[in-house]
């Protein structure tokens, strides 16, 4: 790949199905961010990424529902973001710069996590380039604290800091769960909030407009999604992640991320594979 | 705590979110019973109200479906109940007159099991006091037997022993999924048996009456709920649950409990956090 | 039992409950093949068999939604089928010869794998019996690959090696959701593939049709059936299951088979159980 | 095997490897007794006839050590032993009558346990045959309670229950780790406590007499033995114990126990393995 | 307690076996300090102390080796240290200033972890009390980097933190196994390290000083202690941790702390026992 | 890497720490088998080679025992071998020809398994180009018989074939634990048996002559290694290792495999830290 953008990954791991290592000739990349704010060596989400390539070969490369084939997408794995340790502020700053490098290819970008605090730094560098971008959450939690157990770039704030960046008629909260009672009552006013039966009808009139989807996993259920590191009961299953994929077929998806796998909690390993078969949807739409 | 409750109960152990030790002042009191019959020290269900202490802290203290926060609930954990080891009828014994001490100080009891043979005590009290008590039984088993493996007060006879204290008429049986030929026919003739989607009816007719609501984790299906020791296939999920605590909301709750929650079985933790989350649930109703 | 079918198999394993070992006077006759085409002592499916027998001492022998019980029904526990290891072809062949024997007896085969690669064997078998068979296929991935890493009789082949005994058109898969882009092509061309809302219009006409069940235990979503090799995101639950066996009380299930249960891939023991309900279930249907 | 036994044992689970069910001719029998004191369906003990049975075909039937081979052995597994549930004390005398009955038989007792506990039952039969018995136990902990919770049965009273129908002397407890202040109090004036060093130096002596051989597998170090109720630290490797199978060549090895195994809480599976093994070199040493 | 004691504790969690909460008139206090520099809710070393004080009490009260007993000993349990969140620097700082206001009070303190990072706080409070205070580490890796990963205070520097409150040759490092090639070239330059076999020649002319001693929990093999963040072949065992303890009783223990049990990394559980028995041992030489 | 030898291997895994892809330089190189003889996706050794890979960067790149750093080792790790699947014959034939293609090049090869049965192919490649190679095994069992259920290139066959290519007395065979009587037998007549004891004895006299180690890792303690299929008791720890390092530093280490891990069988992961670890002591070996 472009030398400048080879010192900015890390290729020691391994990669996504069917991608190859160079990103020229390709219109979607994706990359890691193996963070998730800890010194230590084996727990989190810094796993996430490494576990989402390491079972996606279990999965066939061929989506029924689009009806097309990972073997037919030009798309680079550009592997793990090399990032600063510890402290998130760098750490988003790097992913801003990392996105906006990757835009100015062409490609689209599509992030794995990694904590839902680094998706802020993706959402500025894209809406940068598409000042009309719609953001869409999926997710458990609001996180619209304004901070959390004294962190500014907590994952517990994770849309309050892309608020900065995006207005707030911008940004589709879709089905989330669990909050304060000050968060709930900022998302009910604020019209943000989209209910799981109105997530078309919501996202219908933004047609042709620039979308940008951050998946935090634990919008799915915990019987589905257990690997994650705050697992709220009373959360979605394929069906209903497959309805919001119909539906941006007829959209246009810039730019994705899928945060918050944390493999080890779930031995089983489905979450993982949870993982990758929503990381295949989101290339294939990103990729058309 | 009164000096003669700190006697019943054993602090030393994890304390329920956003409650307090003290039940002064408090309107509902939760306790737990870690009883599972066994002398050996870690299996089983006896620790089941650890679990769920300790991961309540992953919640929020707020509930968006009924609108309401635990910060504003006045609730105690009184903490373990001291309870004689072996044979389950003292137990039993022991968690009437706890449950008997806790209604004659004004307080709502809610009963983190354990085993369900527990259950029969805790409904023995409250139905002396509240004679038209109804019991509101969520189970993947009838429980119906007389005696199991030669034990009278075993979990599989937990409903056949809350039947000595309270007129069949008076108990509800929600969406029973297991049982032998005879408890099945007994269900049928009865007409305690509620299909799920009967639930409201049949609970409409019955609004002030007073309500003992029975949680046996295993009504939820394993997909959510592995970490119990009789996992039975085809059972309920959250939006089930929360349409029963819809209808409640209409109720007078006086009293419940939550019981057969065996941490271990499930290694991702995802049983306890939905056992944490229906008793936030439960805490919410009994505290209006 | 007969001599020449003690030879057979293999009876040191546990027995599934309420089953005797001698067929005489049986009905329906239960066998394992513990085939996982590998040469170790743990992983894998070779375990299924024995974690089904295992675990369904925690179910009840009674079904209430056929309102049978397995006390009332004659049927037989063979064992383990004695199987030459490593290539799967012998295997195959040795599974078509059990089979046989087993119907010269009298007795409806229920085979416990086990990989998916065994049930050609079975099918071979039956379909000479019952040239009309009708084969139904539970499963979430096509299985039309010609060959799979070099192997002919793959798992990934199971049902290429079908279609060789029975003609195409007396073969439905039921709802598969994982496959190549060539085998959904034939899938969609050739009609075999039946919708799971269609499931019952499908199945209607072949009333009186002698009918083979083979479940691929990855046709139930990872969230209740975490315990398979591939795991596939967006399958089914019990109510689905529960659907079929409703609508095969009309038929005349003359085989069946479950398989691809590699239980210590869950370690919640959760998929196992479901296994041996699906066996319950099956049992009951075949013991008409 | 003789119809009187036969009432006396269930043969539904797995066989130990070599073994026969019959024990016609035999001179050795092995049964499990799968109690642990609890009414629920998955935790504890319970499981460890089982786990051993299982896993025994993953080893070799040679011992090189001993340089026997079980082939070579007329060996019976009896099953597990019919139990009536919940309170031990009809449990421990119904092991009771099961051993006099095996030794009356003229066949050498190996029993699996299940708690230790029903060691109490075993050994009062064997003592009743031969007076002269001596009882080397094998133990992290003294076991001398009185009662523990109110249990005169528990498994923390199982030496103290065998001191009933044993004189002090006849006891010899090897590098007992763990107990009370009083317990240890007794244990170094009795003279009964062994440290491992002096392992073999205690027992010259006593060559010629009858030997019953108790081990509770906790007495294993829990880095090899995780798969048990109450690990202690500081315990005991492979060595530890083949020192002692070497010094039992030497010594009339009549009856034996292996018991506390918990399966489940070793997910790797090694602890079954480990007491498979000691199972191997105890059926041996008994089989001389 | 002390009501500005009470301010700096958080009491929610269980409470370590025969311990009381309120300090007055003990000797030792124990208390955690669940840091693990992540902003998630599962992963890590936060859960350390609530594992260690949970699994007590499957433990005696009694330790042979010393022959005393915690029932003897007037020890407190102060809880959980309150701590800012995120960067470490605070956390040390409180770290430092809480063990100060222990030692204030006539107290010894024992600190459970929580990262290695936290001991360099403890240290300089007892330090500036103790200012012949001798530094004894146990530990896999030697810890001395300066910065890691760009953090100051990470756990992979502890002891070059340490090395700045406390000269150079008040540190002995106890058979270290794993560091860089600096590391180990300024350990042996240093004469800090001592290997396993001389622990007790190097402690011996120590007698009289006041010792603190800090337990890296991965300074034992993963054979015992797999629970831990970065595990390294090579360890030690329990009878090389009771060598030190036994040297121990010779030495006045002022201080100590146990870090690095990551409780959750280890589904079997005899880490966190380890790590409690390490604690009672600890507890009883600090209470002299 | 040179055209042709990119043909042979897969780089989309991840890659050894310190490692580069391209081997012109190098002194060593490294490449994975991940073949485990079965079909199915997630379970056996198939998974081994990428475990090891994974957990390296928990450890340092410096070996305190050597003395040496692998950043100064020129090595390379080419991969995973590009293997036909099913039947094991050509995979051990595929192994032999990129081991000769290795050495062609000036390389030293270690192999990562995967299965044991590959090492006769790699064995015969080296031993073509060094006649008088020693062949050194570290196994729990003997690995001779003939043929084992059917497969001729059976784990359980593996030295068997060794011999085949090698003379008998050109096979060390260290401290073997288990196998049939017969290999037994074998074992001590041939002089090849090995006691842990006489290794440096045995191993003395053979320096200047070219050794391949074949380390099956079952040869560790089931308490270190549990993550392997067959694991023995009775097994060897670290120091028993580093003893033969210690040995192989004065003798030309001219090729070496690591083999039988099957990293999911150990939810600790702490097999599969002792297996990287392993890894790295004979890259520095090899390196010299």
């Amino acid at each position: 790949m472009n030398p400048s953008m080879a010192e900015l990954f890390d290729t020691d791991g391994a990669i996504y199905m069917a991608s190859r290592r160079d990103p020229g000739g390709c219109r979607v990349a994706l990359f890691g961010v193996p963070y998730d704010g800890t010194t230590s060596f084996r727990p989190g989400t810094r796993f996430g990424p490494a576990a989402i390539r390491e079972v996606s070969s279990g999965l066939e490369t061929y989506c029924p529902q689009l009806d097309r084939d990972l073997e037919d997408l030009a798309f680079a794995d550009l592997g793990a973001l090399a990032i600063p340790f510890g402290d998130p502020e760098p750490v988003v700053e790097a992913v801003r710069q990392a996105t906006a490098r990757v835009l100015a290819q062409g490609l689209r970008p599509l992030m794995l996590g990694g904590e839902h605090s680094i998706s802020s730094g993706a959402v500025a560098a894209v809406a940068q380039r598409h000042p009309e971008l719609v953001l869409v959450q999926l997710d458990a939690h609001a996180d619209l604290r304004s901070s959390w157990l004294g962190a500014h770039h907590s994952h517990a704030c994770a849309m309050r800091r892309c608020l900065e960046v995006l207005p707030s008629q911008q940004l589709l909260q879709i089905a989330i769960r669990s909050g304060t009672r000050e968060e709930f009552s900022e998302l009910r006013q604020s019209g943000r909030l989209v209910a799981i039966e109105r997530m078309a009808e919501a996202l219908g009139p933004l047609r042709g407009r620039p979308i940008y989807l951050t998946v935090d996993l634990d919008w799915f259920d915990p019987a589905v999604m257990a690997g994650t590191g705050t697992p709220e009961p009373g959360g979605f299953h394929w069906p209903d992640f497959a309805a919001l994929v119909n539906e941006l077929r007829h959209h246009d998806l810039v730019a994705a991320d899928v945060v918050e796998l944390a493999p080890q909690l779930d031995p089983t390993g489905v979450s993982s594979v949870l993982a990758a078969k929503v990381t295949r949807s989101l290339l294939l739409l990103l990729g058309r």
